[in-house]
């Protein structure tokens, strides 16, 4: 072993401390949301505070910095280390960003920063629930301009909201987003249009709904997607999320939702899409960047691809329905498969994003990506901001929000001072479109054997096109290598058409 | 406020940090045993090692140091600070004893002594399944030098047993401990003598008990005891244990048997007591010794009280089997109060401690004590314990067991490394006991009250002499401050023979 490899190693070594301590983190946060007593939630506040602290002191230590700085130019970014491989350059490329966007923010910046979140997040949720916007106003005004400051911090050279979308898609700017948006936009609301015409059964999915037969079901989709429950779990909670603090610990939950019978299955699958990627970074390489998942926008087309572009889909159902009907023999009995299909795909337009179908989903994303930037750039004022949300609703999606509740205080993320976040939503949909069009030419009979059944062999093609490489490759580059194709936004909009034109026969 | 007292806020900041992260790790083991996915030990053995690390480093930080020695003279243990409450004092000679103890081992010490621990506990395993003592001697003889070694540096004025049983039960030394135990030890065997000649029938007890009926009955329990569960949580395990990481986090876990009744009822009723104690920790001062628990002893002495004094009491289930009759209406609709008291409280030698009466519980205590006291003084070798145990098994308890896994090796203490622990669980006994009597003579309509099914007002007794004080007082002073009168076995034997003389009639 060379000095190179042994520096590396080292690297390695206290980088591998943080993701313990991290993953430690993951389950504190995992346990507030799950089986944490009510009243503990004062103490779990200050130990994720301490540990914040702990991890935070590890990271930008004097001797983390020393062991990047041997083997990698933290101003240029240019590798001294000769001997490495492809692989280790490609992580100490990431170690290096993740340092220096660490340490770009001051300590006292990051502590006002974080206080202001934890007000504004109580201030928010009073202004919700009594739609009273200007108790919320003075705090996103706040976070705002902080977030223009962390902007400037952080670095940019287009464009400020550059600075803030590179925490969460670290390999897309603003340009690329906004003409991604924009050229979507125009052909989902002409899609949207002629969609809106005609109506759609679907009150059959609403309903009284066993809950134990909702848990079976529900974990005989995991088991079929290859979800490992001796890699992961799967609880209840009134959010469903994943949380993973090691490929061998990813757990998701999931919500029983009190009428609707998609919701659950749906939940499932988005998140075991998630915790799948988890469970497949590469553990030998736990600690290194290798063993991250790329981006949230590469996390989220792994979601939305289980939940919609398998979860939604007829061969999907063409196995599980009867399964379903067994399951559920009074209330589905009298549906055909058909009739299920166009219910769980039905379109409409409505006020809330994590409720979307398909086609408005997007829509529900723009909207919010525009109106954060215009924010940022100062475009916008915070006091315009509720009229502004009402008239692009109104614009994209035709629908008018009734109070702020259900219009520009429905998310908490601003309240989180999460600006940059959103795109991500959208972008994943875009991404898993881009990879099926590849899956599909290169499993040219996924369908039939999906109609049989057989799921295990999607999670192999992933493992092997986007798990595997972590953070290896930047975000462009994984979907050209897993795809062969440069990313566009034409896989999406060609499967949409298509998908919508043949339910609705248009 | 003077600088002492900005001293003395100065220390209790930086110990609540410590106290935040135990509490951390707390969470790790409770989730290890209750929700983590089993593949994921590996990891979480390794979140635990780093816990432990960062902690070890905060609680011997220079800072921490410098903060304390302000303060107290480390050597001495004299107090420099002038204003401060008798409280406080108390609480620095108790920071000053966990410093010190921290201290005296080196970290290469610590790091030897946890690998061997952990290699000693995979070799337990195996010889106890396998039967082959000898596949484990190897590591008991280590673990004996090094437990030697370790109290040599820790320092003891008389006996080496002393410095370990001082991590347990700080204000106990060997030759009390040998004292008590010789005074209980020959009572205990008279007695069982006697009551050997007479059977219980105590079949009933065993069958098919639904789970979700027991459960039902346990959370009925808890509901009595005043055990809150926004404060805490019940869940299964394979082995009861209760885990505190705050006084508003206070978990427990109990087990369903295959087959007995009372086994979920005693563990939920042993570990409520423990967890209550936890719960009524002063919070106000979290991170001071004086919201920490006094000693394993006293800790023993909370949760027996509920298992035993209680739990195991004629008017506890005057008010609690005819519910439990109708919750088990098939089973114990023919069995009346007597017969059911008679039969939960059946005195018989066994092998195995866990499963012990309170007659020979103590027995198997003492005999362990005594070996173990043996081991570390050199008088008894490795080689001779299998022997030593079954000898002392007979002149105790009258039975043989017929393997190692029934005999010397059915408890995980030593392969843990930990020597002194054993005393703890005779001693929480003898506590209670002496509790007992000034509760009595206290709470004179006692037996009336808990015949109508209130509890709360026991642990409105315990809050006041036990809980709130924390480590303020010593074990013995925090025992004559509770009862008025010296700690002695008089209590514990007094209410033994009492007891069972009116059981069998003797």
């Amino acid at each position: 072993m060379n000095s190179s490899h042994q520096q590396y190693q080292q690297l390695s070594e206290l980088s591998r401390r943080c993701a313990i301590l991290k993953g430690v983190s993951s389950l504190l946060d995992w346990d507030q949301e799950t089986y944490m007593p009510p009243n503990a939630s004062a103490n779990r506040a200050e130990q994720l505070k301490v540990m914040a602290g702990v991890i935070h002191r590890e990271q930008t230590s004097p001797k983390f910095k020393e062991s990047l700085a041997s083997l990698i130019d933290l101003q240029s970014g240019t590798i001294f280390a000769k001997n490495l491989s492809d692989e280790q350059k490609a992580a100490l490329r990431e170690w290096r960003k993740d340092y220096l966007q660490l340490t770009a923010l001051p300590s006292s910046f990051v502590e006002e920063l974080a206080e202001l979140q934890s007000q504004s997040i109580h201030a928010w949720r009073y202004a919700k629930k009594e739609s009273a916007f200007h108790q919320f106003a003075p705090f996103l005004d706040r976070l705002v301009q902080m977030n223009r400051r962390k902007a400037d911090l952080l670095g940019y050279e287009d464009h400020p909201y550059d600075a803030l979308l590179n925490e969460y898609e670290p390999d897309m700017t603003t340009r690329q987003v906004t003409k991604l948006f924009h050229q979507i936009q125009s052909p989902l609301t002409t899609l949207l249009n002629k969609i809106c015409q005609q109506p759609v059964e679907d009150q059959f999915l609403f309903g009284k709904w066993d809950h134990a037969k909702q848990m079976e079901f529900a974990h005989l989709l995991l088991d079929a997607m290859g979800y490992d429950k001796n890699h992961g779990r799967l609880d209840l909670t009134s959010h469903p999320f994943s949380s993973s603090s090691h490929p061998t610990d990813s757990r998701i939950t999931s919500r029983i939702h009190p009428s609707s019978l998609m919701s659950h299955i749906l939940a499932v699958l988005h998140e075991g899409g998630h915790s799948l990627y988890e469970m497949g970074l590469p553990v030998d390489l736990f600690g290194t960047p290798l063993c991250e998942a790329r981006s949230l926008g590469i996390h989220e087309s792994q979601s939305r691809w289980w939940e919609t572009r398998i979860g939604l889909s007829q061969p999907f159902w063409s196995h599980f329905f009867p399964i379903l009907q067994s399951t559920f023999p009074g209330q589905l009995s009298s549906i055909d498969l058909p009739a299920f299909y166009r219910a769980i795909n039905r379109v409409k337009p409505s006020l809330i994003r994590i409720e979307a179908d398909e086609v408005t989903y997007p829509l529900h994303v723009v909207l919010r990506f525009e109106l954060e930037k215009a924010l940022i750039e100062g475009s916008l004022t915070v006091r315009e901001l509720p009229e502004a949300w009402n008239a692009k609703m109104e614009a994209y999606l035709a629908i008018k929000p009734q109070n702020i509740a259900t219009g520009c205080l429905q998310d908490i993320h601003w309240a989180m001072g999460a600006f940059g976040y959103f795109p991500t939503y959208a972008l994943g949909n875009l991404y898993a479109a881009h990879l099926f069009e590849a899956f599909e030419k290169q499993e040219p009979s996924w369908q039939a054997r999906v109609a049989k059944g057989e799921l295990a062999f999607i999670k192999k093609w992933l493992q092997e096109k986007i798990y595997q490489h972590g953070r290896r490759f930047e975000t462009l580059e994984l979907l050209k290598l897993a795809t062969g194709k440069e990313f566009s936004e034409k896989a999406y909009l060609d499967y949409i058409q298509q998908k919508y034109s043949h339910i609705y026969s248009l």
